[in-house]
């Protein structure tokens, strides 16, 4: 049976083409395996799947209206009912697809996911997870990065269910390590709502680590990390700004003169290289967890591979049913 | 006059030696500006100071006791009252001197200076922050960086008002911009705190420029980002991981054979540069603000060098009179 992918062809910055590329791409490589299908615009998707000689094997549903980045999340259940992000969740919504993958406004996605498609059995909050690099190259999920700010500590145990859940089946890790991020190690430390989800951390069937400071994120020795989105959301986007950083540290070295140009010149293969798994377009886009449907939301940036990468991992969060197992951990 | 210091001389891990070092190193860059006191045990810097030639200028007070890393900070107002951090502190409580610099255990110094030395008046929670270098190569102030968790709007909108205090007077800043660390720009965004605090911070008498994201630490665009110390310390400790991060990736680079390893040796000069400012021995220590003395903590590794410009840094302070400012600001 071929898991059904709707992919948001107009969500992305330089929607449809890196959709379409991305969508083609990932049809090559799963064959059978997948039914991918586009919504948005059929005018404007026809023609370039013609154009990349696609006469079968990729359905287009059309959806005449698009939710823009500046489209107030709560407001597309009302006022978006014919975008190609409220389609395309309805169908997962009405079991005519199996996952939907996304590269738009992230707020608007999860918003109106959680509206159509609901919460799994047991979920407090639906939320969303990004993985970091680490030093050992060993990826650490941190959970949540934004889907819910001033959560409870009940929401905070349910992120590290579910993080541990979608580690240990899509990582292939037996027993992930789980962390809650704090400012010390002592369980007395923290914010009242920290110490709270400490203890209740404490008592689930996980391997709960403990309290994780904001130096082990990259260290590699955790395989998830809890927190609330206000502060995974801060983390998230300073770690995204310095890579920027770094490169604008070392434009500024080059400027100084001919010399310092060539050195730079000389690094730049070294520096790709090693800062190659800081490139987020890698990971396949991040996983809304606890809705009742699979949702892979990514970088409205994203390039044809990582939108590729995004429908690969939805077919595989789809055959490992990672829903089923939050579920049944949830009860 | 010159500026009466207090360098806790038993406080950081390579204590007494790199404190000796970095006392006599700034006491030749001052001159009479400085009057430098050493507090500590004796018998052991007596012998050190000889050694370094040094006969006279520089005054040792004895404390038989030192507090350890593992002291509870709250325990030292009891039962260390001969230790060198309480001696000094209790010196500028009582006028004997005008400054204390310490590298060890900061919430003990925290703690220690606020119970003895209390706060400014108008001060709700004295406050500890962190310079972050940018990309522009003009710091950026994060405070509160770990001093206060679950701070109340009204601690946050203090923060700022030191925070820009603070900056406007020693880096020279004529209007310090100043930035409420959130997960959005709009002022409905965030944490209940947060949003009451923009309300509060909106209605200081300073150049408060909105909500700012974790993207905007390392911008330039900021002087002064405020926030509670749970999410300050967890993203300064994320942040001080990134070097030895990169150090990892690229050590690991290096280990894949030999030309990896010429190149690596090939662009280590150019890092070391370009990664100079990520070096936080060289701010000279961070600043507590709000208690009623100039306080400054550094790192417990810190080197002579950085010790030197905590000094320094102490003495810049005290004859700005940052104190004065900033009870003047909260009236």
């Amino acid at each position: 049976m071929p898991v059904r992918v709707v992919l948001d062809a107009m969500g992305g910055d330089h929607a449809p083409r890196n959709e379409i590329l991305g969508a083609l791409a990932a049809c090559k490589e799963l064959g059978g395996e997948l039914e991918l299908i586009l919504v948005g615009r059929q005018k404007e998707l026809q023609p370039l799947l013609t154009k990349e000689g696609v006469t079968s094997g990729v359905r287009i549903v059309h959806a005449p209206d698009v939710v823009t980045m500046d489209d107030e999340p709560s407001s597309i259940i009302k006022q978006r009912q014919n975008s190609s992000l409220y389609v395309g969740l309805a169908m997962v919504r009405d079991h005519q697809a199996d996952a939907f993958v996304s590269g738009g406004n992230t707020g608007a996605v999860m918003a109106t996911a959680t509206m159509l498609c609901g919460r799994i059995k047991g979920v407090s909050r639906p939320t969303i997870g990004s993985f970091f690099p680490t030093k050992t190259g060993r990826p650490t999920l941190l959970v949540d990065v934004g889907a819910n700010v001033d959560s409870k500590p009940k929401y905070l145990a349910d992120y590290a269910v579910m993080g541990e859940v979608y580690t240990r089946l899509m990582l292939g890790i037996e027993r992930p390590r789980v962390g809650l991020l704090n400012v010390g190690e002592e369980d007395t430390k923290g914010t009242e709502v920290a110490r709270a989800a400490h203890e209740l951390m404490k008592a689930l069937p996980i391997n709960f680590v403990g309290n994780v400071e904001g130096r082990d994120i990259l260290s590699g020795e955790n395989d998830v990390v809890v927190c609330d989105g206000f502060e995974g959301n801060i983390v998230l986007k300073f770690a995204e700004s310095i890579l920027s950083f770094l490169k604008e540290k070392i434009r500024r070295y080059a400027d100084r003169g001919i010399l310092q140009k060539l050195a730079v010149a000389a690094i730049a293969p070294v520096l790709r290289t090693v800062l190659r798994d800081m490139d987020y377009q890698e990971y396949g886009g991040v996983p809304l967890l606890g809705v009742n449907g699979v949702v892979i939301i990514g970088h409205g940036s994203s390039s044809p591979k990582a939108i590729a990468n995004m429908i690969k991992r939805a077919v595989e969060v789809v055959q490992r049913d990672v829903n089923g197992h939050i579920e049944r951990a949830l009860q």
